[in-house]
């Protein structure tokens, strides 16, 4: 019995994990979790795991709940989140952290995880993305597992299993090429927000599926590889891959491709996870059906055409602070787009302005990174939000 | 160091074998060598890897060669396969042994050197097809490994490294249809055999660029896939794949498709079965480029177009001597329609008549195995070549 600790239960990744611990209770067992405003569904997880802390967004949720499970301890702010990344189980044994939070948010419970000797199923991008040096780095001096939760990376992962990673000639990343990929740079220019959040293969979240559209998800996806696989850029390759079957491959020095297929589950890179590094069966998944699909298309990438995929990797070479800066910028980018505030070919302006401008630092600290991310977002807002709104 | 015994040394694997360990001298050494009729290619062999034993196709041969090579042993005969099989190098370290013999010769090296304590890599189809049975219970008895060398078995293989054989689904072997795959069955009436020998995807030998036509050749690997990894037939798919990129594929309980993907490079299984667990570089080779291909095609297999796999189903699921019967038969068969005796359609028809009129023997021995290999090719020779011929 693994013992689970989920940062962000009432999202999409969190909900799915919760489904695979309700599935399989002989394995898994919810000690705990956090969620952020949905204090309805939070109350429903409560009745069904029956946790032993929770971590709520707002201090009057703790209020409310404390006052309904006056046998569940509860508590609120960054603080509980930190509780729940280490919290200590009644068994004394090492429970597996879960990090589905969205966003910054997420660095420093990855952190004090690790530092506490948790193996962490990593969904929160931010948390390599923004910090992957630290982050890598402390979980090989604590000796534990940084295990990728999406299905880019988990194909890599699984790929790479039982495989020697001195072994690798390189890996590749497939990319869908999002709602706009058969659009020219000209017809960008007056693409809408609803036709931006309409992805071909994968119902997510809106600002996963802008990024899909800029291909920004694939640079974030290439610096997250790059730091857990400890691989160099040049050796990580990006792909067009329009059906999204192929998740990703690993190359080898003899040339072998191994590649991870599947349909568009993320329940399947959840319980890898979770699970790893034996698999179980998932319940209600479909299997892939190559002969339904019919064929797989490749095409080359194209780096003029996606602009955000080539800051990504250059923001990734530089290393230091710029990766941070490129995933603040965009952050803050698209947020804007989804504000209606800037049109979509904005959002690269907007990323490329900022890492030009950004002065690096070496060896930032979680402190200095949260401060510098603040700071190239608050200054994007500035900029194109007025002080009346 | 690990020291080699190769059987069947002057054929294409055999050559591309040599090749291996010609770059590769710092970890492999051939001790001993089998060859058959090309005693200018053995010379040469001889001349380079100075084996200490040299197993002769015939006995004149071994007197020619004694003379000319003083310091080394040569012998003659199936006993001198067998020398080779379980050869005693003088590190007193179990040597590898690699069988690229073809036909049931290959079957008695197989089992002593198994019987010897060594891991087998074994290109000898034979092997598993006639004798899967008895030799994975041996192979089990004595501990030592039956490395597959080809390419679909060995993608298999690869695609297995690392995982658990009980968490498979299915294994999925491509087959790209062969020289007359865009032919209806109507239309394969009157077939040549130049059509019959001219393969899309791979150079390889007559026969079984024939098996591939009939697609007995994915029948056969459907047996050895059984044998190999203790697969029921239920859980072997084949596809249809004309690209021959994807070289198989294996489906886990999570429905995770892990595949092996690759140029059509025999070195690339020899090597890997060479050198298991670990990779290796391999020389003059070329990388596969997906975007250059473009696309991956996948269609259903046909069972009605191709009979042979039919059979090869039903005479791998019967068990006992069945699929022992189904290679003799298509053995002679396709001699016969390489010789102009029959016609491309009467190869399933002998296969079939034989499998029709075979009774079958629980438990045969190699001996009682290579009596019916005999009496099933006899047969149908008789009915097929005059006495005068």
């Amino acid at each position: 019995m693994r013992n689970v600790c989920l940062l962000g239960a009432t999202g999409s990744i969190g909900m799915q994990t919760l489904d695979i611990i309700r599935n399989h209770a002989d394995r898994f067992n919810l000690v705990c979790f956090s969620f952020g405003q949905n204090i309805c569904l939070a109350i429903e997880i409560i009745q069904e795991f029956k946790p032993a802390f929770v971590s709520t967004g707002k201090a009057e949720d703790t209020i409310k709940l404390q006052e309904m499970f006056p046998n569940i301890l509860f508590s609120s702010g960054n603080e509980s989140l930190i509780q729940v990344a280490t919290f200590e189980t009644e068994d004394g044994k090492s429970p597996l952290v879960i990090n589905a939070l969205m966003g910054g948010v997420g660095l420093r419970p990855t952190l004090t995880a690790i530092e506490a000797g948790r193996d962490v199923a990593l969904a929160n991008k931010e948390t390599l993305v923004m910090a992957g040096e630290i982050m890598t780095k402390k979980a090989r001096e604590y000796d534990v597992k940084l295990m990728p939760i999406d299905s880019e990376h988990s194909a890599l992962w699984q790929c790479m299993n039982g495989e020697d990673s001195k072994k690798i000639n390189k890996m590749i990343i497939t990319a869908s090429g999002g709602s706009f990929r058969d659009l020219t740079r000209d017809e960008l220019k007056n693409v809408t927000k609803e036709q931006a959040l309409n992805h071909p293969n994968w119902s997510m979240g809106s600002k996963i599926t802008i990024d899909s559209a800029t291909m920004m998800n694939k640079g974030l996806e290439v610096i997250e590889a790059h730091y857990l696989f400890n691989l160099p850029y040049d050796d990580i390759e990006t792909i067009l891959h329009r059906q999204s079957i192929v998740h990703s491959m690993v190359e080898f020095v003899d040339t072998s491709v191994i590649a991870h297929l599947g349909t568009a589950d993320m329940k399947i890179p959840i319980a890898y996870a979770m699970n790893y590094p034996k698999r179980m069966p998932i319940e209600n998944t479909s299997q892939l059906d190559l002969v339904k699909l019919g064929s797989l298309d490749f095409k080359v990438m194209d780096f003029e055409r996606f602009p955000c995929l080539a800051m990504a990797y250059e923001a990734g070479r530089k290393g230091d602070t710029y990766p941070l800066v490129l995933n603040a910028a965009n952050e803050e980018a698209v947020s804007l787009f989804l504000a209606d505030k800037i049109s979509f070919l904005e959002i690269e302006n907007i990323i490329s302005v900022a890492l030009d401008t950004h002065i690096a630092i070496k060896d930032a600290t979680i402190d200095e990174i949260l401060e510098i991310n603040d700071a190239v977002r608050a200054e994007i807002r500035a900029r194109y939000i007025k002080d009346d709104e």
